[in-house]
Parts: structure tokens; C-alpha cells; sequence
């Protein structure tokens, strides 16, 4: 470890993700240091990159420390609360880790779908508890649904292609069309929930998506259909969603990201039909260390004046 | 319904199960009668096509009580009780039900290999409790897991499309080679164990299989692996299997069947990582009307003449 680094990683828990494959550039334990942000205006005069999560309340503090910085890598998918106005006025460029997780993301997406549409937790139950099967033990098909796809980057393309294997038709909607793609784009987003029973929500958060998924959408998938989103809690209007699980206008859903994480436990009781994880979709460890290898690469692709992959801004 | 019908359903549930739309074959609430079986000797000696489930004990009497049968429909795709012997011996056909369920009993297999692989059971406890994650909150990654499915029918061929669109590499194996078939077949059963860490159970019960998977390729999938069964009970050594599950030496497993079902609650207190489904892979909406519309069209087949889908013998 040099003692004037060139690229700091934001936290200590973002430090234990990374392990020791990124100590090299950030002091061990620095961030458990009586002050860290004091030593940081010591250490940090010749860092050129930061490592961040997309929603870390500290970036402006911590980009105005470091006067050298000139690239901000987000360590996961989501980058919903950099203000990429501040970044651009110091000249500063930032990407995220692209499919460093995706394909592990677009696993518990179809995992939270199967088990509720299966209803494989509580299948699970009842052969623990021996009442074996409910009357007639019957459930509703997984393949036989019409797939949607919110949000069409690493994740949603990920989630088609598994679709795909399942022998489900499918369709997606993002603001942008991409001339490129075979699967079907439906024109508007509403189009989209009413022709899907089966909704999959893989688009940024942010400003631009907040409630996007409202009372309308919620009720267009309908009593029959399911929703499933490993997006960011703000993409939907939860407490429309509750409501609409427990008036049955909704028949299900699978969520991994919450409007408020951890979410109140109690929020949750009663409301039928829905599968519940802890915003662990990316978390594996094969996604950890493919995160790692493309951290390093846009690290030593920045430090030798190359563009970044996935670059944001 | 005619007063000598020319096609009869084993039994009461059975009958419940394909509803309405085979009431015309079998007199409503017959097998609800006093003494069903003296009445079948009444009104069966028309019947020519009996439909049955593959593990009835009461076929032998149903078919010796019914002196014009020509055909035997199993309702399933498992066979394992039917005595073909005796059949052949009175010149009885046999069809199974073929791709009636096959898509469905696929999507659970991939359902409970998730479930297990991710944790989504635990998961969903985490938030309900409000424990959230546990430390580091890391699963394993299903994706970057090699498969091998043993048993390559319908069944283990609609597990095969599943894991295709997860981008996994995957392996079979059965006794017979298919030659037409791309997807490459392991040269032995512990072959393509020791090259699996998800292993897919997909092959007929009965006697030529019974206890196929013992120790040795349980021990071959290994402390990092995961077995998920949605074959017959008889196919895997149970007791071996918990046994390995309780010491390590298993990773996981997913079990729609069981050597008893119900299966005893108490077998699986404080056995790690299983996932447990009250034998209902092909128990879904979408295969009931599938499998009613296969079974009238083998009816109908078979009473015109013709050969029968997916016939055994």
C-alpha cells in the first residue's frame, strides 16, 4: 500500500466486499480510523479514483477531499444517487459495474417468480408442519404466462434470455428502443402490464423512474398476474402494491428491493401472496469476484488514459 | 353417459381431478357408491380404455373386472406400478401421459434448485423477522453452477431448454444414447455426477432404477452441490441422502418426491439446506387441461383404431 493511494474505496463494508483483492489501494482499516475523514485529507492528494456504492450519502464530502479525483466507479448496478451534475463540473467521469452482478440478479428474479407463483414456500410448509397438501394441491402454471420486462439493460436482457429457456413469450418497454433486439417492445409501458401476467421490474431507480410502477400498472397485471421487481424500492409505489395484494387486484409478488431497506418487518404482515428477500439479488459469490475483476480493469483502464467500460457520464 | 360406458377413470379423485370434462365417460359419483367394484361389473363390460394413475394398487382388479379393456391410460408421466406383464398377457395397450406435465414439473425442478441455491426460503424469513441479512448476506451463484440431468425424457428435456437460457453448461445421462441430441451425455451415471454440482433427478421410478442415487453419487455432487429430484421416491437412497445433507457432505438438495408421501414431518427436523415440495411439480392448471386433452385424444385414437401417443407397450 503506497502511502499516498491512487484509488480509495468509499467504506469499511464496501472494503470487506471487496476483500483483500482491492487492499493494495486502500490503507487497511483506514475507514476505522478515530476520524477517517480528517485522514483522508492527508492521504488522499494524488487519488484519481473513488469506488462507491450508487446510493452513498457521503460521495459529495468525500469528492470534494480528494483533488485529484477524476473517476467515480460505482461497485454495483444501481447509481441512483450520484449527482452526475457534481461530477461534471469537476470533470470528473463515472461508470458503473455493468454486468458484474446481472446475471446473478436475473437468478433471484426468476427464483422469487417461481416460488410465488409455485408457491414453493409454503409447499415447503406444509410438508414440515404434515398437513402435506392444501385442497387439491393444485397451483397456477409458471410457463404458461406472458412475460414483461421493465428496464431493458444487463438485467432485463438477462432475465429475456432466461424467459426464453422457460418457453415463455415475452415483451419488454424502456424509454428507448433498441433497433438491435429481436424481443418485442411494447409501446408504452401500460401496454406492456396489461399484455404481461408476469411483470419482471429491472430498470435504474432515480428521479426518473420514482412511482413508475403506480396504482395503473399495478391493476393492468391484475388478479391473476404477478410482479417481481429487483429494481430499487422507489421504481414502485409500495404501499399501492400492498394494497393491492391484499384486495386481490394483484395476485402476487416477489420483491428484493424495498422503498425503505431494511424494510419494517410488521409492513408486511398479513399481505398475502408475496415472496420477500433482502436486497441480496447480486450478493453471490461468483458476482463478487466477476465485480471485482471489472473494478480492477476500469481501475487500470482509467490510470492508462483508456475510456471506461460502462461509462455513465 | 351411457348406461355401458366404453371409457371409466380408476377413481373417485382421479375423477375429481379431470372434472366435468371426462364425466361423460364414467357415471357421475360412481366410485362414491356403496360398492363400486360389484357396480363395475355391471356396467363394465363394455369399458375398453380404463384411465388410471402409474402407482394404482387396484389396477389388477379393475382390469380383471373388466373383460373388453383394450387400453390402460396412466393420467402421469410416472409408470412404475403398472404390471406390463399382465397387461401384455390380455393384449391391453398402454400409453403414459407423455408431455402432459413435463414443462410444469420442469419449472418446479428449476424452482426448488433456486430456492435452494439462493436461499429464497431463508431470505424470505430474514425480512418477515426482521433479522434482514445474515452475515455478509452472500448466497452462492446458481448460474455458474454446472447441471447434469439423469433421465432425458420430456421431463429432463424441458429441465435441458431451462438451463440453457441460464447460460449453464449442462451434461445428461441416461441408459439409452439419443443420437439426434446435442447436448452432450455423460458416459456413465457417476460420470456425470463427479462433473455436476446440480444435479436434476428426471427418470422413471420403478424397479430398474430403484435407489439409482446412493452414497456414491451423492458423495459425487459433493459438499458444494445440490440434488433436486422431481422423479419417484424409490430413485434416491433417502436415508444416505439426509445422512449426507446432516454431515456436509452434501451441499443441498430440492425434493418433490418421496420414498413415503406424505413423507413423515419429523424425517427432515434439523436437516440443512432442503427444499421440500409436497409432490405437486405437474400438479398446475395449465397440465390438468393439457393432460384431459392428451387423454381424450388418446381415447379417441384408440377407439378409432389408430395407435396411441406415447405408448409404453
Amino acid at each position: 500500500m503506497p502511502d499516498q493511494p491512487k484509488v480509495i474505496v468509499c467504506d469499511q463494508l464496501l472494503m470487506d466486499y471487496f476483500g483483500t483483492l482491492l487492499d493494495e489501494f486502500t490503507p487497511p482499516a483506514f475507514w476505522n480510523s478515530s476520524d477517517p475523514m480528517a485522514r483522508l485529507h492527508e492521504i488522499g492528494s494524488e487519488v484519481r479514483v473513488l469506488i462507491t456504492y450508487g446510493g452513498n450519502p457521503r460521495l459529495p464530502a468525500l469528492v470534494s477531499a480528494l483533488p485529484k479525483l477524476g473517476a467515480v466507479l460505482v461497485s454495483g448496478a444501481g447509481y441512483e444517487g450520484i449527482d452526475f451534475d457534481m461530477l461534471r463540473a469537476r470533470g470528473i467521469v463515472c461508470a458503473n459495474n455493468g454486468p458484474g452482478n446481472s446475471e446473478d440478479v436475473a437468478d433471484l428474479a426468476l427464483g422469487m417468480a417461481l416460488a410465488a407463483r409455485r408457491e414453493i414456500i409454503a409447499g415447503d410448509r406444509f410438508v414440515r408442519d404434515g398437513s402435506w397438501t392444501v385442497t387439491g394441491g393444485i397451483t397456477k402454471s409458471f410457463c404458461s404466462m406472458r412475460a414483461g420486462i421493465v428496464g431493458y439493460g444487463y438485467i432485463g436482457k438477462a432475465i429475456g434470455r432466461r424467459l426464453d429457456g422457460f418457453g415463455m413469450d415475452s415483451a419488454w418497454w424502456a424509454p428507448r428502443p433498441q433497433p438491435a433486439e429481436s424481443r418485442c417492445r411494447a409501446e408504452t409501458l401500460l401496454d406492456l402490464a396489461k399484455s404481461s401476467d408476469l411483470l419482471f421490474i429491472a430498470c435504474p431507480g432515480g428521479e426518473a423512474t420514482r412511482r413508475l410502477i403506480d396504482r395503473h400498472i399495478i391493476e393492468a397485471v391484475g388478479p391473476d398476474g404477478l410482479i417481481v421487481t429487483v429494481a430499487r424500492g422507489s421504481v414502485i409505489d409500495e404501499d399501492e402494491l400492498i394494497k393491492a395484494l391484499r384486495d386481490g387486484r394483484l395476485g402476487g409478488a416477489g420483491l428484493d428491493v424495498f422503498e425503505q431497506e431494511p424494510t419494517p418487518a410488521a409492513r408486511w404482515t398479513g399481505v398475502p401472496n408475496v415472496v420477500l428477500s433482502p436486497h441480496r439479488g447480486g450478493v453471490t459469490d461468483a458476482a463478487r469476484l466477476r465485480t471485482i475483476e471489472l473494478t480492477r480493469q476500469n481501475i487500470r483502464r482509467f490510470l492508462a488514459g483508456e475510456d471506461l467500460f460502462d461509462r455513465l457520464i
